[in-house]
């Protein structure tokens, strides 16, 4: 099926190539991340129209824009989940966030729009891990911040419309014990320090909570994981919507996979949202002008987008006559993005990126802040609306009867 | 208080010098383990007279025989300990034990021997560590066969007296989550991995969970692990009674306590019950003929002492004229541990040891026989007694209101 490079040739090394892991992206020499290189490097698959179609063929419904848009792009067996979903059988959907920040921005958002369209339109439940022990480790917060930002970032996710008879919302700090914690040593056991060191890079100046975290992220890839919502159910195969930077994780789970009797799980893989300098690596949370953030006002996406870099022209003499360079216009990329309507898309794409058009950037950046602004109030009155009893609705540990439903 | 070595001069190295750490106790060139050299080396202390006598009189009855006799020689901070008690503070105890093996042999015992005693004479709460987990990393063996065997062991851990009203015991298993998988967390935070392997010796071929155990080791050492019982008691001292080998775990613990806000549990240290043959180790639950096991029965019993290396002659002139070379002779070694009273064993001692002595190598086989015998039978008709209901009493997660009376 894939690839099997050993380890050591996937290690990101300390040239001046990109490096794509869970705790750091950038582009080679600051230029564009080279994804068919990444996909090459880690021995994924390109999501092709053909997987694309067939999504439609069985969820009877028009994919989702992020699919049609290429933002979902590479996978790991989702051709196998898609052959399962046709002969009858279900899935469960596994996702996450590592709670380091109050305010989200919309790079966030994206994996969680995506599976609230994945468990829809297959009708599969879904868990969603809070990394607040990661968090803990890599950042300089104390327990009880990062259990608060879970709980904050828990909200977000409500937000984003997920079905509470499908899904469960768990924190690390709650929920490690028991048969999660046995699937942790599980795995743990199957994987060397030189294997650990080969993935993610640690050094001998890491910390041991950093060698023991991959067990962590891990064990929710196993429906065993979860004797209240899968009891019996071994075998359901688990799909992972996640960011591509998360996939040395599950690199090493499918590894250990099969030596612990389990399946793998399958993967489908996002690009990075760009940030509104460029598109040199993904936006940070550390850095509030990089990003539009669900916090942020009218007036603030207005004039982070109007700062946006573009590939536009200054006179509109020059626009007219060359077009704008769309692969260097953030406005652009964010409106592909977001942006519904796949016609108006089009006419965009003609009128400001090739010759002759009639339209200015001025008018791409009006457009898309429209668009921008409508998800982040749509967001913010979501997210006002959820109470702490939906918080612990969605965190209860309890069965989902109509999970399939 | 204690040398402040750095970690790398703690290593044990691959030269014929001996080698104690948790998972190897070899003596140097196949002789008796130095444990003066051990003491220096790991940097805890003697255990001195006038230690001993505090003891007595803080608790007002004798010492136990194991005190008297040595068998628990080294500590670090006991002294604190009972200044501590001396002036109104409790403590817990903590201890425990890898289930590898269903049938424990008296070395196994003697922790419990003592912590029972400690329990007693100080009137405080226990808790204790089953690390099935460990033994599933570091055996083959599977989940299911590491939980039963921890269970197993607790019949055998609870026929040895403990008071039910004072006593927890928790397999890792079970009870890793919560409060207890922060500490872990904390510990793990404050260990790079080269400080790991200079205390551990890991190499770069053991897997990962052996790099997160000693946190699961570490955290019962910290009262805010167990907050069923002991809410509000943060600064509520440890003492945890356990053989030489243990200590480089709780090197570690003590090393990192003070970053975490915490107290370093203090510890007693026993030195290693001698195999049959002789003492250059401890005994291995993997040579059934190395022990006197739980599940002996008598016959088993005088056949393994009759076989035991002496330090007797052979025949009885040469007894007579020399005496028999004590500090080779097992059944003596033993009858030192377990004989209750003090001057029938300084009799021993004379008439055995010394010149123109009137006892043989069969006398003194013949009495530890009797004694070992009689431990063994009182073992198993209270390890016949321990009900399925008392198993779960021990192991039942709940406050212990009386623990400190």
């Amino acid at each position: 099926m894939e690839q099997s490079l050993p380890y050591d040739n996937r290690i990101d090394s300390e040239s001046s190539d990109q490096v794509v892991n869970p705790w750091e992206v950038s582009a080679k020499d600051g230029g564009k991340i080279d994804y068919d290189k990444l996909i090459d490097k880690f021995g994924c698959k390109r999501l092709d129209e053909s997987l694309i179609d067939r999504v439609e063929r069985l969820t009877g419904r028009q994919p989702h824009k992020f699919l049609r848009r290429g933002v979902f792009f590479a996978h790991r067996d989702f051709n196998e989940i898609l052959d399962a979903y046709e002969s009858g059988e279900r899935f469960y959907l596994y996702t996450g966030r590592g709670p380091s920040s109050e305010a989200l921005h919309l790079g966030h958002l994206i994996p969680f729009m995506f599976t609230k369209y994945l468990q829809e339109a297959f009708k599969v439940p879904l868990v969603i891990q809070l990394t607040d022990d990661e968090k803990f480790m890599w950042k300089n917060l104390t327990v009880e911040e990062s259990e608060r930002l879970a709980r904050e970032n828990a909200r977000d996710i409500i937000a984003c419309g997920f079905d509470v008879t499908k899904t469960f919302i768990f924190s690390d700090f709650d929920h490690v014990g028991g048969a999660f914690y046995k699937n942790m040593v599980k795995v743990s056991k199957c994987v060397t320090l030189n294997k650990a060191k080969g993935i993610f890079g640690f050094s001998g100046e890491d910390h041991i909570g950093k060698l023991s975290f991959p067990a962590v992220q891990a064990a929710p890839s196993f429906p065993s994981s979860f004797p209240h919502l899968f009891p019996g159910m071994d075998k359901l195969r688990c799909l992972i919507p996640c960011a591509i930077d998360q996939d040395p994780y599950f690199r090493m789970t499918r590894d250990v996979a099969p030596r612990l009797g389990y399946s793998k799980p399958a993967l489908i893989e996002s690009s990075f949202f760009p940030a509104l300098q460029g598109e040199n690596g993904k936006m940070s949370a550390s850095d509030p002008n990089s990003a539009i953030y669900v916090t942020d006002t009218a007036k603030d996406i207005k004039n982070k987008i109007n700062k946006a870099k573009s590939g536009g022209h200054q006179f509109s003499e020059d626009q007219h006559n060359l077009g704008a360079d769309l692969e260097k216009d953030i406005p652009f990329k964010y409106l592909s993005v977001f942006l519904e309507n796949d016609s108006e898309l089009e006419l965009v794409r003609k009128q400001y990126g090739e010759k002759k058009g009639n339209m200015q950037t001025g008018d791409v950046k009006k457009r898309v802040t429209e668009i921008l602004t409508e998800i982040v109030e749509r967001h913010r009155r979501a997210r006002a609306a959820v109470t702490d009893e939906m918080v612990e609705a969605f965190m209860a540990v309890r069965p989902l009867p109509s999970m399939f439903e």
